[in-house]
């Protein structure tokens, strides 16, 4: 099985102003990437609006990202929909089309009916049916659902469940999760603002979107745990921290592409309803890119 | 425009043991709620499953509703997704398919974006291309996303905006609401546990899953307000809650449709990772309708 | 058992500008609030700003209070404290003062162990020790703690426990409480924004924070109930809403009390950290109070 | 000024099963707590049951404090009460007493009022007239009010404000503030599952309350990370996470109570409403404390 341990950005999708996918800047996004010292990639999660991608466009991005992404790193691909059998049938076509891991959510839109039986039942029923392996995934800000440490301990046992991105950002649940599960159960925190935290507890790595735009950043703080360079990690994590709040909380999906722009990949638009930064933001964005000082001669105007 | 004042459910979407549609079930349920003094129905809401079903499957149950619903009563689509390029491409295809109203249920997946700005944006330019008219639909259990009073107020000055769903069952909001609507707006309370202070607020209507099942006395308790009866009001008002809380609130939509199954229509089963109840939870629901008195003459078998 | 029907404020503190308990304004309050139809009082409750007074204030408080109150109007004390022990000894001291009814706000600082069996065992000790009856108060946008439906039915069974102040405003919730508990179990909501329909659906009365200042417009939803013209308590409860959210809900306590400046009564400071509201919110408060309509030639001046 | 670095507990008040308060009981565990490398205590804290005491009991506990703690260990005095002036008042008797610090909890009871603001001013007003360094107190758990980063920040400028116990567990939060505040400003947390991540973010020190019957181990995490050993202090978190989960969280002030008699301090009695465990609890309460592998040749009985 190839590596998750490290950072890997969940990926975001260009849309030209027309609306369509950018398909040549994704591409030109990859080779980019593929510079910085990353592990791997997630396609098609919450990050790459997959939300707002209809089945064609999802599986021409798959091939893309496929023929884009070297063998030798991983390509996980977000395939969790909502009901059992939606999931099924989408996670076969994601390992057609390549895909090393499926990511799947955790199923949301009836909250309350998803109790940690329903969560566990589902799982398992995902993992029997695909051919590739599962990473859960726990996301509650975007879905009001929590997989609880537990849960997915119990998951853990089943031969086809090798991992979770945690994206709750609660370092205590992290540490209770790490504390239940077999060594070789990769945890990763989809949480930026704790990346070194989450690392210190044991977390092996980190699936972020603020590494679409800021992946040596993110590669320096895992080296600097593994040097056991902690006084530079804690620098290094607190800059992480304005940056991905300053940007991606505040301003959220459009801010990242926006900012995508400026530091030289294509970020390009968001799909309606989310919105792109207007001019104010814009120079909010542009002051956090420079007072972060992870960005070189960084020159930047108003585009 | 048809009216939208009384009582309308929230229909269920039966499913066959194999997991198929049952359209045969689906069109005898439409024949029995037809003689319960319903105004009209809701297709494709979140008690219908609609994101449990796939494209055609929802093309073919408007086919199937709209041939059951006569014109003298109004059938509501739901049509919201995520992307409001989605959903006014679906908007259009319910129109074509003969339905009277589009409810749009709010944008959701990425909450923190979803400010009133970008929903108040999101509302008219899907109502700017919608060939019938829109209703709001706020849901703040499923979605984690709530319609403001203000908010709903200033859409209610778009032409082709006509009313709301409110389904968060807070009568405050409601109240607020209807303080600063045109009488011409159209709110309807989604939510059975308060639809007698619903209507005595000034709600018009409610469009409810409990009717699936208990259609007459969601009738009743609009009947009585109509009449100023609000003793007997209060009586049926406290045996629907109790009703509503111990099968809808407590099993979710698989309680809905083992109890629609109970009292004469065909609930059918859920998809999964939705499930129906067990065998104590069956028991209790059964409980729950003999207790309620809705139901005369009700011979339960656990079938 | 003097009456509890109708309406009831929940008295303010007036301070003076030095910080003194001025109980020449609060002789003058009880004066102009005796014409307004009011069925009695709460002294201590939470708008009294019971929290920041001490022992000797309160017990002062209470012989003024008493003193000011005929016996045809019931007097109603707030003596919940965190520790049971404590708040027996203040409820003693209470119906020594001549109180009718004790107030016990739900324990609330440990608020996890605040189980509704660790509720129910202090309500019950505390009502086994009182000299005079007890009402329950819930007021969960205060304490975080919610007593349930189910809990306060059981509670209603004691013989020294004989209703409730419900101030989480959750209409669901008090229909819920209504169909539990035996009639002659008094229900007062402490929520103004649902006064209309807390009544519609049962409940006996209503203790409020606003009917410190608008006591007759509380009054006359009340009456409009009780004649069964809902369209004019419709209207009524529409202008209260604002006026509650305008002043109560915006400002707190400093708003309430510079509003009963505004209109007769002597509201006074209240006392830090809680805090005055500016010029800004002075006219904004001064523009609901003429808006509401519920003050005839009201003339408004900064003062 | 005394050290606040390394690891304080928030020290249980041990009471008689005749409602008294154990003198006797609190001086024997100073003896015990003082071998065991700890840096001070708190008093009056939450975990001390601060809000279940009366006046006379506070200054007779801070005596007997006062006496027990020799001069090199820190002695800190929750001080904090709901208005501005008692805050104070008690603020300086605590001094009066010997207190080296006062950790003055966010005022909340009216929590809608509590914005930044408002305890801003309130800190300022308190630290302006306090004898000693004050520490602000944050614990969201309790009060339903947190104290922002940036407020904390500003904060940290007052000469007489020292440092924050922030007993969120967030960590993210944690390491917000820790890039805003200057480096000789103390953040110590009050989350023992968060205690080594805490500490590996910058955090100075701990006031636990699990530190009341384990403060072995707290030490023993400390000094780990300065030496910089994270694969035992990782392993010794995981373990502390679960006996402070399986003991404080599940069971509160009843459940560490009862595992310090376990283990050879005076737990004793809590006050009521707070509850001791029962049986089943007692012996999951042993069973925690021999698997977290923390003490030695532990021999249980249910006493």
């Amino acid at each position: 099985m190839i590596s998750l341990k490290g950072i890997l950005p969940a990926i975001t999708t260009p849309f030209r102003s027309d609306g369509t996918v950018d398909l040549t800047g994704l591409r030109a996004n990859f080779t980019n990437w593929h510079k910085t010292g990353l592990t791997g990639y997630l396609v098609l999660g919450s990050t790459g609006e997959v939300v707002h991608l209809d089945e064609a466009e999802k599986l021409e991005l798959l091939t893309v990202a496929r023929a884009s992404i070297p063998d030798t790193m991983s390509m996980i691909v977000g395939t969790g929909l909502h009901s059992t059998r939606a999931t099924i049938l989408f996670t076969r076509q994601a390992a057609a089309a390549g895909g090393d891991y499926a990511l799947v959510v955790t199923p949301h839109y009836f909250k309350s009916s998803m109790t940690q039986t329903v969560l566990r039942d589902f799982y398992c029923e995902v993992a029997d049916a695909s051919p590739i392996p599962v990473l859960l995934y726990s996301v509650p800000q975007f879905t009001g659902v929590t997989l609880q440490p537990e849960t997915i301990a119990v998951l853990a046992e089943h031969r086809n469940i090798v991992g979770i991105k945690d994206s709750a950002g609660d370092v205590r649940a992290l540490i209770h999760t790490l504390s239940l599960v077999p060594k070789d159960f990769v945890v990763l925190t989809g949480s930026a603002p704790v990346l070194y935290p989450a690392l210190a507890v044991g977390a092996q790595g980190a699936i972020l979107a603020i590494a679409n735009l800021a992946p040596t950043a993110c590669v320096e703080i895992y080296r600097l745990l593994e040097a056991n360079q902690l006084a530079d990690a804690r620098t290094y994590q607190e800059r992480l921290l304005i940056l991905s709040e300053e940007i991606a909380t505040r301003y959220g999906i459009g801010g990242i592409k926006y900012a995508m722009d400026c530091v030289g990949y294509i970020g390009g638009d968001v799909r309606s309803p989310l919105t792109m930064p207007n001019a104010a933001a814009r120079q909010a964005i542009r002051t956090s890119l420079q007072e972060c000082k992870f960005f070189e001669n960084l020159k930047l105007m108003d585009n």
